[in-house]
């Protein structure tokens, strides 16, 4: 460990997403409780995101971020790479494993993800084009090629690459993105690979903390 | 140095980018030269890429790959990564400045690049759809958003924390996939930014390397 300060981390005041766990705060706040490390949170509203007082955090004026100390990061990524690297329990010990397993996140952050963001902006900003539908069903190819891709890589192994490791939590996190989609149910094996996932103690832990949160505002609000 | 294998890496055996630098592995031969590691490079058709034997190093079928010793790499953020952590000169040695490089790669990659990746799905699967124009606009809206945050956060600095990095290595290289397009122009520090990046001397050696490759393709070819 290079520090023993407890970190503080943001999150959506009320999460778009209803509670499910799909924001990125999320894969932080998971992580965090896969290497046992307590954890403050503090709860921003999309005005404030956007404020300077936050962008001093995070330049593109999203969550989550993290401090610790004297450190501030920002997305999610880099985030969990360095809890990872910080704290035992969410990387291999051996060098080359290791570099495999930071490849696999890069892997899960751009490759697989890049369509399943742009999924988002379908839904979100061409629902009423006429073009939608069309849009759609390319956007569900892109993504399928990946998770093809994806799944025969996998094959019947458990994780991406030996042990469960920080690779899993964000691919995993990704994958989840699609819940509702049906893509995922298209192929079997990854969708058992996000259950196992989602079984871990630790995932479970962080779910119930980020939902905690999104019941606290709809009563507030209520 | 964990490691003093000479590394092998994949490009293009004929670049889509007709030299351009803008392949992938621009990126990886990028660090190499920044870092002073010799490497031996291995060209693969599109064909090969899309076979068992490529797919082995690169589930998703893609450039660059990384070879070193018994260490397989895929993925230009995992490749630059390692590189940068095992041989000096692409990372500051400061703890907490690291872990800010590390998470300006994976905003590189992930917040940045998304839209810039979507804006070539858009060159190349929807130009001769009927809402391509539309779209075209609303893609580079996304892009100009981002190029707008991080120009504010760049403001007159030379790099994005402090000295050159691997942060910057990978923002560049991603700002560079712009060229062409205009949109880099409407922002005058980002467009000094990615050109103080390719006025090093690492790159200029990493593009024309890349460059004699096209050409000895296209000598073959003709």
């Amino acid at each position: 460990m290079n520090s023993v300060t407890k970190p503080t981390i943001t999150a959506f005041k009320t999460s778009p997403d209803r509670g499910q766990g799909l924001a990125r705060d999320m894969r932080v706040r998971w992580a965090l409780e896969e290497v046992g490390q307590p954890y403050d949170v503090r709860l921003v509203t999309f005005a404030e995101m956007k404020q300077p007082a936050h962008r001093a955090l995070h330049p593109f004026g999203q969550i989550p971020t993290y401090e610790e100390g004297d450190l501030v990061l920002f997305e999610s990524g880099g985030i969990v790479l360095h809890i990872a690297q910080t704290r035992a329990g969410l990387l291999p010990d051996d060098p080359d494993a290791r570099a495999r397993a930071v490849t696999w996140m890069f892997a899960s952050l751009s490759t697989v993800e890049q369509s399943i963001v742009e999924l988002q902006f379908v839904m979100f900003t061409e629902r009423d084009k006429s073009w939608y539908e069309e849009r759609l069903a390319m956007v569900h190819d892109r993504i399928r090629a990946r998770l093809g891709e994806l799944s025969d890589r996998l094959g019947d192994a458990d994780w991406l690459d030996g042990a469960f490791s920080a690779a899993d939590l964000m691919m995993a996190s990704v994958l989840l993105r699609l819940r509702g989609h049906g893509l995922l149910d298209e192929y079997p094996n990854l969708a058992a690979y996000v259950a196992r996932a989602e079984a871990r103690p630790a995932y479970q832990r962080a779910f119930a903390e980020q939902l905690a949160v999104f019941k606290a505002a709809s009563l507030a609000a209520s």
